[in-house]
């Protein structure tokens, strides 16, 4: 399908070169549409009439199936979250966890979770720390087996990591903790709605809809691996859950939902299955994924060509974050001066880099924006300021 | 301001007899409108662009101070939450737990937080139990002086019980649990937007805004007493309550988002700002505290007229849940028939009742309704069967 055809349903593409899906993705019109759509039936039968709780139920089994197809896994496996972040929540707390036990994480973890691991560990008497997969020089199981210690209990590895754009590779890492009974746990948020998923070897996949899945901010996703469905208790848990009690023993329901708390905006999911359904009828995943890593390759070579600008990634980067360097300016001040052109981008700290998103929806006309926006400014012939800063 | 043209704002209210704010609260058109307009607007500044992210600074702040309001607690007291439940899970798994601690409960507490302490209990070697202040013969603060232990620790109780009604007596309740060193975590999903609130003497007190208070579910709130805020653990935690890392040690927020875990749909905040604006246009929460209780009072005299109905309080509910049994009809049979008559109430099980919620926005006419629907269904002059199911 044609892409400007696509890129119609997207009110925030229209008007800005919109270059940051990883940081939240625009909202198409069908979404918005029926999310409000939603909310106006729901007043019209009546909350928590028979119409209004099948519609929930409906949804429910709908917003689980809808994002167990975009991880290719059963819906059994989904536990439906808030955030990234809280998918993390609900394993680290929910592993039974020994003290002395010790958590591993790489460098690039996003700062949420790595303060939920050190927070965890101050609770149960656990150890963590990291190793250098950021900017990767040596083979990745090279590293892990460098880091990993006999009381290793839980890799917590980003599938790509947010600042540099790497891909880590899952079926080894999968293979390498399996050998040494070494759980894993995924962070996916730039990674779900990026490129095709398969989970196999990994125990715990999190993610998020309202970045690249173009969804509303609020609904996120856990996968659990079913061996430690049951395994893994409950913590921040409530009446969505539950299945009843015998002898006053909570009886958890048997599929992911055991892990979900109580009343959520089901509305939410009305809205990331119409982005989903939207993405669907341009192509498959891999043909998304196909055309978002040929769109970030052309940057990347084309970023090349700059001078005094550095490239996170020493190859072209397999997915769809493309991160950089630019003398003179400061990741936040370059954002400034790019949003101030109508291009938006992220400074990301942890990299002390910008970073520009493409997706799918990118188009070629975005790459050469975004280019000699940077060229202007490098050359200081950026119009808004006259000289570029020191 | 005149009721009639206050619920004329309220899409579910104008066909329906709808008694069941308890449940779910109807969404009125303002909120459902902002909500739509926040998504869109949204989208023309474009996620994540300075104009968005200043409004999602300002909707954090706006939503934090209404709810704030409503608890006429500080806004740095406040945390933001997806539900009264979750609440529930930041206080107890938050809570610095020795093993042997007890936790008292009362007999009437939802499901979804009994099973929460079951689970901690579990976690951590606790041990809990029940005491019975749902049918309350005695004074509650002997009952509770019966049923504490030497090491009960917390108290967790509903401010109104809601299967019955029975509102507890706070102010008494708080002052015994000071006098013992023991924490009170109040559930207060069917007090909140009911009457005024005074958390005096409360250390925790939790609840939602999609209930009495018309917002759109999805958004809770809990009150953390400021000499706690340190003392209670981030659990799920993550880079929302995170200020950053002093030696690898998380620093996080001085105020109640310490315990926010990500990223979340600002639009609800904005619907709930909606609702609680038109509450307030029509008059103050001890005014409308006052017509609801007047109202609950009229109904529950009129239940008492009906032959063969029994109502689960002995006197006039200081709140808006009247409860009752009626003979011949299960709980969830006579929810169904008042449905079928467009009559929306709710089947309690933990009550074995039916259970009639009366709002400020209740009108007489809705409570006539109610109780010539009632008496038709006893008296076996039900058009939709015949004769009454035995």
């Amino acid at each position: 399908m044609d892409i400007a055809e696509q890129r119609r349903h997207f009110p925030a593409l229209q008007d800005k070169t919109y270059l940051n899906f990883g940081g939240q993705g625009p909202l198409p019109t069908p979404a918005i549409t029926a999310i409000c759509a939603a909310y106006e039936q729901g007043q019209v039968w009546g909350p928590f009439s028979r119409r209004a709780l099948d519609w929930v139920a409906e949804q429910e089994h709908l917003t689980r199936a809808t994002l167990a197809t975009t991880l290719n896994v059963a819906a059994a496996d989904i536990t439906l979250t808030q955030s990234t972040t809280q998918g993390c929540t609900i394993v680290l707390w929910g592993w039974p966890w020994q003290a002395g036990d010790h958590l591993l994480l790489s460098d690039g973890e996003h700062p949420g979770v790595v303060a939920t691991v050190a927070q965890l560990a101050q609770r149960f008497g656990l150890t963590w720390s990291t190793c250098p997969l950021s900017y990767c020089t040596e083979d990745t199981i090279t590293i892990l087996e460098q880091a990993v210690q006999p009381q290793t209990r839980m890799l917590v590895l980003s599938h790509i990591l947010w600042h540099t754009g790497e891909v880590l590779p899952l079926a080894e890492i999968g293979a390498f903790c399996a050998q040494r009974d070494i759980k894993l746990l995924i962070d996916g948020a730039q990674s779900l709605g990026v490129m095709p998923l398969d989970v196999t070897g990994v125990d715990f996949y999190t993610a998020t809809g309202h970045k690249w899945l173009c969804g509303p901010a609020g609904l996120g996703v856990l996968y659990i691996h079913p061996q430690y469905r049951e395994y893994l208790q409950p913590t921040h848990c409530g009446w969505r859950g539950l299945q009843g009690f015998t002898y006053q023993q909570p009886q958890w329901s048997p599929d992911g939902q055991r892990h979900e708390i109580a009343t959520t905006a089901w509305e939410l999911g009305v809205g990331l299955q119409a982005s989903l359904t939207l993405h669907q009828s341009w192509g498959t995943a891999t043909q998304r994924y196909g055309r978002l890593t040929q769109l970030a390759a052309e940057l990347w070579t084309q970023l090349g060509e700059i001078p005094h600008l550095m490239r996170l990634l020493p190859h072209p980067p397999p997915c769809g974050l493309v991160s950089f360097r630019m003398a003179n300016y400061s990741p936040e001040t370059l954002a400034q001066k790019l949003e101030q052109r109508g291009i938006l981008v992220r400074a990301v700290a942890a990299g002390n880099c910008t970073r520009a998103s493409i997706h799918y929806l990118t188009t070629g006309e975005e790459l050469t924006q975004l280019v000699q926006a940077l060229r202007e400014l490098q050359g200081g012939t950026d119009p808004h300021v006259g000289t570029p800063e020191k």
